[in-house]
């Protein structure tokens, strides 16, 4: 009997770094697949559909959502972006550990679908901090940042619908705690998978038996 | 408002290794403080009351068992052994993180008193494994390794009643793991401590707020 993989939700703020969290930890730990999004928009340079992103059209999206194929979605600039049920649960079944980087909306929508998920919320030190990490993007404007910062506010009050939060002060602390996070979630009782973790089977009544 | 300090309890079969993995533990984390159990027996060579063990008579010891002033309690070889609630009581209440390290007997007494405990089960990776580490401890008779395995069946089968199982296959792996667990459950959204984890209070509302 395989034991289910674990879903890892990795979330948080715009700009609170959780993309370069989510890439050191998957450098460190590299038996957790990362979960690919579908999207409308264009591939950009050098871009691969089912390695980057799966490249859809518009009518292929709003199919999947109409089939509730999809754990979350959304609208951004007028591109679509969400997340296939199916690699995510194929990949499960398997017991293979799945994780998926989302900012705060997707999070919430997933962990209506999958509230088995591990979810853990990336913080910015303060306020300041994230303005001025903001700031500093050359992607985002004046505007998009006030907007963001007021969002943030909203976002920082939905840490309490998280298993663990992590504050992002510094990258090395904070990816060390994701990867405990990883580790620890990995030696649960419930999470334990007998034919990986164990040396022999000698033991396996005490996890799978019926004893009381 | 400071929030209490999380209970860890390091329990395992007899000869499993968990006092070493303990101390190695605690070498590594250094911010949690040690259980110090009471016994009715002598203190041996350089042991001191406070520190090593709660050095009582047995009429004292009675007492605290008449009090509920134990945690847990048990008769070893004509000497009673037991956890005193106040000391472990008393450093939670102070956001104090404690450590407790136990055989299973115990650790089933503890869960029923502390079912917010954070429960560890040290495992031996084979039965052969916890045969030979138990027939190479100069303090075993035959006959006491021969009981110890029979108990060991038993032992294994209360794994489920625990949060977390690492197995003690090799020494360093398995205190990475309980490590980890720690740093692990200090992220944990319930367990985080505002006052002790976060660079300013600015956020303060995400956490203590009574928004939804």
């Amino acid at each position: 009997m395989t034991k289910k993989g674990i879903l890892f939700i990795i979330s948080g703020p715009s700009g609170v770094g959780k993309g370069t969290i989510k890439d050191a930890v998957l450098a460190k730990i590299t038996d957790i697949k990362l979960s690919i999004s579908a999207t409308t928009r264009s591939p950009r340079n050098g871009e691969t559909s089912g390695k980057d992103y799966f490249f859809v059209n518009k009518d292929v999206f709003q199919q999947l959502i109409n089939n509730d194929e999809l754990l979350e979605w959304a609208n951004v600039y007028d591109n679509m972006y969400g997340t296939p049920r199916q690699f995510v649960e194929e990949n499960l079944t398997r017991g293979q550990d799945v994780m998926l980087e989302i900012d705060i909306q997707g999070a919430l929508q997933i962990k209506s679908k999958k509230p088995d998920g591990v979810f853990i919320f990336i913080s910015p030190p303060s306020i300041e901090e994230l303005s001025s990490r903001l700031a500093t993007r050359a992607t985002d404007t004046p505007e998009s940042i006030k907007l963001r910062l007021a969002a943030c506010k909203w976002e920082m009050e939905q840490v309490k619908r998280y298993d663990y939060v992590v504050l992002n002060h510094e990258l090395q602390t904070a990816v060390d705690k994701v990867c405990a996070i990883i580790t620890a979630e990995r030696c649960k009782v419930k999470n334990f998978n007998l034919e990986r973790d164990m040396i022999d089977s000698s033991f396996n009544s005490g996890f799978n038996g019926s004893s009381k």
